[in-house]
């Protein structure tokens, strides 16, 4: 259903896959949406609601250079009228370690932070 | 020798763990200087000399935030003329798993990627 190729990510700064990764997901929202995706939001209102409050146009393009990158896929899922969901391809999901390691690290050193139940991000209904 | 407090961080979008993290380190080039510490790098001129070619304003400004979040010291090791050199405080250590993770990532879904051997990146002799 994704008309983009699965991987079309490349070497920029040097051939170290920290940094090659970093090319592609060294800012502070794209592991947000990732993060979002793994807990089974869909919609583009959903990443809204996270409590982050992602500005929408940050939102809009963090889409579609994850979907570039081929981490995530963009799914027509109703005709009429149309809408959209996204989806993380094997490579997006591929990422969870990731995730659990930097949230490890931010639970130990930083006051304040605790693990956030699904409970208090929104659900993935079909709002807008 | 570091007159910072060990943390000073704290919670700016979200109690979530993950996201409290990339606001400290959700950038292109911190957890390469990191990276290079790890590698034993401890000079300013190091940092420079990796394949990335950090900018050096970038590096000064990434130093001194990465300092003022208790995740680097920096520590006078010479005094005529005055050298100072950047350490990892236990805090910045503790990044491993997710440099690890990370680059376990990038180099089974970026092509080309490849693990650096130490010999590639400069050593940590004394020069500027």
């Amino acid at each position: 259903m994704t008309n983009k190729p699965e991987n079309s990510m490349s070497i920029k700064r040097s051939p170290c896959p920290l940094a090659a990764s970093l090319d592609y997901l060294g800012d502070k929202w794209s592991l947000l949406i990732i993060r979002d995706m793994l807990l089974g939001r869909k919609l583009y209102s959903d990443f809204q609601q996270s409590p982050e409050n992602i500005p929408t146009n940050i939102l809009a393009d963090r889409l579609k250079r994850l979907q570039h990158a081929g981490l995530v896929k963009k799914q027509l899922y109703q005709q009429h009228p149309p809408r959209y969901e996204y989806l993380l391809t094997e490579m997006g999901a591929d990422l969870l370690p990731v995730l659990q390691a930097l949230g490890k690290w931010g639970k130990k050193h930083i006051p304040g932070t605790r693990i956030m139940m699904k409970a208090e991000v929104p659900s993935n209904k079909e709002s807008e």
